[in-house]
């Protein structure tokens, strides 16, 4: 199965719409298709707050290190699998770390995330830790993760290999999955599903907005949320309105 | 036994104390009366900051989903759980959400939040997630829990029933508690507790903001904190000149 | 082995270096001497954002507490352990607290934090979490924690004994050990190695310097992190330039 | 909905089936039927291997005990939910116990379980501890639990009410699900799909008999496990000739 | 306060009581009297089973280990803590390991607790593991741990020091509080409630040895367990009969 | 680096001497040289007791699963990596699979194990569960895992892939690595050291065996264990006449 995608292969539509529905739209729209597990556990930006973070999976993987492996002179090797990668991470996709949820060790620290943003990667995802948080807090790329740990990553994780299936956050990642991250987390959409749940999502939300202006208004939940044939009607009503705005 | 009590109940003494205490200073009152076990855990307020939440407890209990009964439909029936529950709160009081400590999913999101708002409830307390927290950190309805997470409740939740007792984050919750919650977190005070613990907190922070005084002004704390005799004397003392003013 | 060594023993270089590096360089500097389990987990800092915090170990130890020794009323005892130590770090110490991790309590509050400002200690580092947050949080004083939880101590916690070698989240602390808190978390230096530690992280970071200006000028990763001796000269004609200025 | 039925209504076929079949392959059928989370997790009999245990649940709910509430004396009341849902629980059903997952107390003891098994019941399945475990291990009651707790319930536990739905062990549980335990611990059959799953698993098992003759006699999977359709073909024959003996 | 008490100092009354009563009474009893947290949490018999562990706890303390002074020669120093606490601990008293609950190492392994039962120890408590386990399993010394482990515990452990309180499986240990062990686990006794716990626990299991014939002789719960005056007056009866037997 | 080595490449005696060392030994050898991370956290034989398990890796990963593509007729790919693996794995060798510690689902069941026994494998080991394990309780070949849990794999596991590094159990696994384990667990052995560790660790456990003799005939710890020169001639006198008998 061909399940790798280049963002060149993103639709502008489907970018546009992922762009503005937030991850928990998604999700929704991912149950709906019977994906339960589709949202990475324990992750959340702490990079500056901005737009969502949208593109392609490119996954690394790293496994338990071991003292006689994993040690400084590893990084002189341009093939190690974390430097590699960083390198070779096309632009416009998403580098997503597998650190089996360990949390006392780095993946990245501020100079391989620069890196990343000068390659022109769309962001960092990692169900570990990072370094260097308090510099990364003020960048503009966007980096989620578990949060901060100060040790490098070799005490322990070993990079083991990348562009593989990975786990992340409790969530199975393919290369070519759709990444999209906002201030909630990072949702996971398969690479095939993306077009027609990112417009879904956007109908969604569209909905929603007016759903939201109605209980503000004093409406009750019965009928409005979710929406009966009469609020349906109004909403249809609404919509036009908005569009000729 | 008569558990529940409605905010009516709540003399205007007994909120105005409440509405000023820590929760911090509750739970020693709450320990010199044997209750150790008072104080939710992993529950912070992700609203905007805000004065005390104070309000009697209405509770919502949720058991682990099951595939086939936890579809979006549900919530087409105004006598689901979750739904009817946010219907019937009484105005000033708290949602108190039982998800056992499951993060995995929402307990709550924007929209319902919004109706517990517009419905006049004091606040909304849960040990699990919400949703939409990026427009929820706006809110100023008071609204604590363990954090954010996008999949909807049916991921991991079902409403089973609502006021009867619960657990919230370790803690016994019956309907009729009295629920305060400030920056530093959520406290159940038991209903027949309330009025006595509320007026001797008073009390304690009134002989603390002393005790700091004396702190900040070079005093050791032997004799001090705790108080012994001499500095409940001059605590006495101090207390007709704060009057006074 | 004399393991303890006051401030007044921390040469005024070391001190400088300590004060103006990362707790992510030190943890390398530490890994390169063998040493792979030196950043506290699961702390982070609540008071306000400062600078580093650095100061030799002040150990105080809790075990679980047991109803019928752990009353109110041991604090009237100014032998009690807990206050005792506060009394007696001397000025320019870390308080460093075991709280086995335990987050359910407090292991101090804002009167014994006040107290030990006013004593000239360095900072407060505890596994466990404080209570009254929202007030700490304003405190220029570094307190560096688990988070905030209301209970008073004495719910979950006994002060046994102080200045004797404990854990604190995962790592061994010896008093005397140095202490180096930032806005990531919190290192423990072991005193012996400090001097050179200090040293060789200043120079680490004088490098990491130069290398991120040539990342960010679009310079790849091989050759230049880690450096190879071409970057090295190149590093070396920029620092003495930077040294010019 | 109505979810209840009583022992009588299992009929002979269904429990006959389910007696000999065993969790694992009661677990594959209701995969294929869309349900994933329906192995209670964490438990395992501790009474005296036996034959399987079947019946119905009737289900018993803990909330965390508060010391004001929960003191030895509730015993004396004959309404305490859990002894009298021990004196309720009809012969046949299986008393389902939600302890939160909390190990740190008894949900039951020799007296109580004593008590169950002279009532007819068909055993005891909760997802926290049980006390007097050296001479449960003895009773050829059934006995699933976390394992062995010496603390009464008091300490963690207060018993709430019974015959609502609960959860135990992270899976939902209705009154009157059909519950199934064996060596490798219990599984939740929703009551409306029993039959069905309770004769496929039958047959389940019957094709496994003949396929691991098969594997051991060295035949490779591929083929085999899942079985095409000629490896179906040879089942049938030796199916046939089981039939004969 | 004086809490130590040598084993010379259990009576033989209270000796022989706890040699015969359940850790489950003991915790009943200790209930009764306010302590609600005295069983060590996570810990199991895995030598042979035998009639219970009784005697006074002789403390010994771990910290987190650190690979610079944690090398396989510090055992060479006859003065190191785990070694010095074997060859001190008392006949008749029970080596109480504190390891902060970490499984990852051992504590002791055959060679040492092969010391200890020739010096006399009356057994060995850790909340942690111990290595050998497979020639363990056959000793008859009472040794009660977490499980098996093969790491030496200078990977995870650095002995501090012996003889100081010390929290174990989540419970407070004070040198000289009375440690009993059954099937079930091991309860902590504060040294000065030893004697009349004891007695009480006995006499509770007298009791219950009638309550369970009655129960098992088809007697309801109501009246009988607890027992009202009339079951008490029936008791009375019976445990005439006992004794003359 | 060559780190795969076959079965037929482990010499006689390297694995003579594997078969009668304990995993604790071992771990002792490898902390030696370093490596303090080499025993499998969590994991157990529960197959029949029987003599140590020796063997190259051979490594199977697993994923979190996702509901579209984890469907029972996955298995009916001859190339499904679970599948695929153990009609691959070559004979001595033993599969090692990572679950990533997930214990709510099998890894393996009866029949799938049986094939591994007929084709020659030396045993299954594995950080999850398996399922069937009454049956498998029965079993001659070596089964390590974390339990039993009867759910099918596909509730929470997809096979990415075989042969590559892994984790398990916390423990890096390269395919090649020398498995070893016994009644306390399984440590993994690089490839390189595999000779140098075995052959020391039969020499440790021969003195350890006379260590123990002279322990349990009453020597105290210091100069025996360790053993300093007067032991070691001692032993070396022992060993002598051993040799002779």
């Amino acid at each position: 199965v061909a399940r790798r995608r280049g963002t060149e292969a993103l639709s502008s539509a489907t970018l546009a719409n992922l762009r503005r529905v937030s991850t928990a739209t998604l999700t929704t729209q991912l149950f709906k298709r019977g994906l339960r597990n589709t949202f990475i556990h324990g992750v959340r930006r702490i990079s500056r707050p901005g737009p969502n973070l949208v593109g392609p999976a490119f996954t690394l993987r790293n496994i338990p290190s071991r003292e006689d492996l994993d040690q400084l002179k590893v990084f002189e090797d341009p093939e190690h699998p974390q430097r590699k990668s960083i390198e070779t991470v096309p632009a416009g996709h998403v580098l997503v770390v597998d650190c089996r949820g360990d949390t006392r060790a780095a993946s990245a620290g501020g100079i391989l995330l620069a890196r990343l943003e000068v390659r022109g990667a769309a962001g960092f995802v990692s169900d570990g830790c990072v370094r260097d948080t308090p510099e990364i807090a003020g960048m503009a790329f966007p980096v989620f993760c578990a949060g901060g740990s100060a040790p490098l990553n070799l005490v322990r994780h070993h990079a083991a290999d990348f562009q593989r299936p990975i786990g992340c956050g409790g969530v199975a990642v393919y290369p070519g999955d759709v990444i999209v991250g906002d201030g909630e987390g990072v949702v996971v959409v398969p690479a095939r599903l993306a077009d027609e749940v990112a417009a879904d999502a956007a109908e969604q939300e569209s909905l929603e907005s007016f759903v939201i202006e109605e209980i503000k208004a004093g409406k009750a939940l019965p009928g409005v949320y979710p929406p009966n044939d009469a609020t349906r009607a109004r909403y249809a009503q609404w919509k036009r309105k908005q569009t000729k705005k």
